[in-house]
């Protein structure tokens, strides 16, 4: 009847497309690379997108919107950029199409050539730069704080749902400032919305840091991200914050006159978080039964399922549970009503633990007679029968707890797999182990590669509240300022 | 000092661009056809998604995501569809770029052409055809009301700000049914959401028809549509709604098995509107100062500017401003309180009646001491000065007002220029005067086609409250059923 799920013992990745397809999230497209989000999987996408531009607003952002093409010309103009994003291109050269000559169907129309090829944005630093240009001019325009709602292509030839796929949705923030300080300001600012979103909404726990410089965005002198562990053990970013410093508004010629009259290049951040944190959402709390979802990011926090027998009974149930539905809406609790005649009571459980639905409750001719209704919480499957009456308050209550509960199992999970590790020997197993490792690194890109290369492990980050310990890299022997974040990720 | 707008008298085309420029709305990018839409204009954009949102939802739809990309032989199996679309699409053939032999920069790598071409979606009833096939087995899978707020591409040769652009923002709404019966109420159900938008929110009458089987959906077996009409007496399409029958079921070879048991295509439809209600907005209600925003749209529907000497009665004021703006705000109504020092009050006068701002509020010491505000209305120019007690009932009732004399005066001005032609030179006459001219027409697109050719004129729509007038064809004397709307457009 419900749709099996994969244990994650058995095989944590079907396991995850089992809970994607199960829960209704998404799906493969006849387009390779590029999924379809399904309508619950959007509702959730929706309900992060609300909160987070919230936030972005709160700080005084304003959205705008920017093409979805960028020349090649421009994506060329910052050289490190178009280093790391050429390999991923997706390229139009064509505008028309025409019957071909044979008849048998529709040919790309050679005479419509594009003089210059158009890149699909795989990010919009260079297309935004360019019109920044025209926007600024003096101190006083500055600074710009603008975001855009978009979605972006990157090619990628190993695809998986929502966390790499060829088209993603995102946001990026994209910002200009007068002063290095001010722009450094607002990168921090923003990698701390990510990290309150993450953890206040999503309810995990992530680690701050710096990129070290081989993982840093193209184009950026300074890359902060979150951390955050899966239940595999391996590692997911979940947003980052770039601080541009004037590398764009040099490839772009925008200069400001400032106060003092004097011609300056403007300084830039960027900041984005995609569909990639359904991802993160998905594999921090499931379990073997199903999705497992926050309140604050579940489409409907509460479902109720009667148990009747004939249409008499039902609408005696479904009076009840309407008056209980109002109750809970009034207190801002989303609420379904599933009265379907077409599904039994047991196919439906089924349905909304999948759907990690975190309450689900149950009115049956029982609880008719006694005034009673039966809770049941989808984390940790715990019920309990309550009066009806002044059953809003323990709901509020339970949700709440429900959120704080997924918080603190994350927190110590993640605890639980974090580790030092004071020699080669050990990180190598603890790094197979899977987790947080914490060591020594002499600060070289060759020491990075090497480490990759025999472990598989890369530095998630630099975290910003790290302790500056001295001691020797565990790979060079070479002097170490402080151990930094590795594990193995996505 | 101000930003100058060319009188529509004087060059209606370029008023429409200096309003565009003036208010901040959007720019053109320094990609061909593809355009900027400012922080400004993104949110009257944001404001008019809202609603439109609210409205889907309440009706029963859910939002989803599909992708961007459309391969070539999916766009190509609805026969109608491509040869709509054909001649405006952006092709994609490549996924790579390389470093050019000569190192004089990147070039597109040969060896990264696509197997398929990728179309840009130009709109998507291809690509979520194919995925509906996987979703709907049963009757008890439908109906689907599904909607995509998304970016789509139609290569366009001239383009003008939101009216015609290569790229534009759109929803477009999905439905598949059980029953032709069922898909036609939802064709009609959401022309007639569509009107009640563009009235009660963007206070801009419209004529709900059914398209001439020339100007039909590529793809349609009807067409309905919302027609208004511009200042300049031309008419613009502001939405359509598409009564799909079975031609993308069986192009996708979707089926499902009735409650009897027994096989059958599914019947769909398509809706949409798009930035184009941008350009519609502009054009309905702007006057040569500026835009005028409708209050129920407007970013911020009040403004308060302090008139002020010194830092002393400047803090005077605000206190007395953010009272008022918190009472205000109560109320829900949004507000700006513009105290910024580098600019003077006449300077911020003239910005927000170009950026459309419904009422402007200002407050300077000799209100101060009688506890008075002024009030200015964009829509008339009136000022009222009123005791700040009690101030907010008054703002609120005024906001209610001038939504509705936006829509009395653009009502009155389209029945002003409605016409009846009982002759071809009564009709030719009226036609190069500008507006909405009913005639007699035989039916057949070879007339239509003729009209245009001879007048520029354009059948709008075939209106659904029409009444059924016999006569004869204007410009063959064939006999005709009815009056049909016709009108120079957009």
């Amino acid at each position: 009847m419900a749709k099996k799920i994969t244990s994650r013992k058995q095989d944590y990745s079907q396991w995850y497309n089992d809970i994607i397809q199960g829960a209704d999230l998404a799906e493969n497209s006849g387009v390779r690379g590029c999924m379809v989000i399904k309508p619950y999987g959007y509702a959730i996408w929706e309900k992060m997108q609300a909160e987070l531009d919230r936030m972005f607003k709160q700080t005084g952002h304003e959205n705008a919107y920017f093409p979805l093409f960028i020349p090649k010309s421009y994506l060329s103009k910052e050289a490190d950029h178009i280093e790391g994003f050429a390999k991923e291109c997706a390229v139009v050269t064509h505008y028309r199409l025409k019957n071909s000559a044979d008849g048998s169907g529709v040919v790309v129309d050679p005479k419509a050539k594009l003089e210059e090829e158009l890149i699909v944005r795989p990010t919009s630093e260079t297309i935004i730069w360019d019109t920044y240009r025209k926007w600024i001019q003096s101190y006083r325009d500055l600074p710009i704080l603008v975001n855009q709602w978009a979605n972006v292509v990157r090619w990628e030839m190993r695809t998986r749902l929502f966390l790499r796929t060829s088209e993603f949705l995102w946001q990026e923030g994209h910002t200009a400032h007068a002063t290095k300080e001010e722009a450094i300001v607002e990168t921090e600012q923003m990698i701390h919305i990510y990290s309150k979103f993450a953890e206040d909404f999503m309810a995990m726990p992530v680690i701050i840091g710096l990129k070290s410089p081989k993982e840093r965005f193209a184009g950026a002198e300074q890359t902060y991200c979150i951390e955050a562990l899966m239940q595999d053990g391996k590692a997911l970013q979940a947003g980052t914050s770039h601080f541009l410093a004037q590398n764009f508004a040099k490839a772009f010629d925008v200069k400001f006159t400032t106060k003092e009259g004097k011609q300056e290049y403007v300084w830039a951040t960027s900041w984005g978080v995609s569909t990639r944190l359904m991802g993160a959402l998905v594999m921090t709390h499931s379990d073997d039964h199903g999705l497992v979802l926050p309140p604050k990011l579940a489409p409907y926090q509460v479902v109720i399922v009667p148990i009747y027998k004939g249409v008499e009974q039902l609408q005696q149930i479904s009076a009840s549970v309407l008056k209980v539905k109002k109750l809970l809406e009034s207190k801002g609790i989303s609420v379904k009503f599933d009265d379907r005649d077409t599904h039994k009571p047991g196919w439906k459980f089924a349905e909304y633990e999948l759907k990690g639905v975190p309450l689900r409750l149950t009115l049956g001719p029982r609880d008719l007679e006694n005034g009673t209704i039966e809770i049941s919480r989808r984390d940790n499957f715990e019920k309990e029968t309550l009066n009806i009456e002044g059953v809003e308050e323990r709901i509020q209550d339970l949700l709440e707890e429900i959120q704080k509960n997924l918080y603190q199992k994350a927190l110590d999970f993640r605890e639980e797999r974090t580790f030092i590790a004071n020699s080669k020997e050990e990180f190598i197993n603890l790094i197979n182990k899977g987790g947080f490792v914490y060591a020594h690194w002499d600060g070289t890109i060759e020491t990075e590669e090497l480490i990759k290369q025999k472990t598989k492990a890369t530095i998630r980050c630099i975290p910003i509240d790290n302790k500056n310990v001295s001691g020797t890299c565990l790979f060079t022997e070479k002097p170490s300022e402080m151990r930094v974040l590795f594990a193995k990720n996505y």
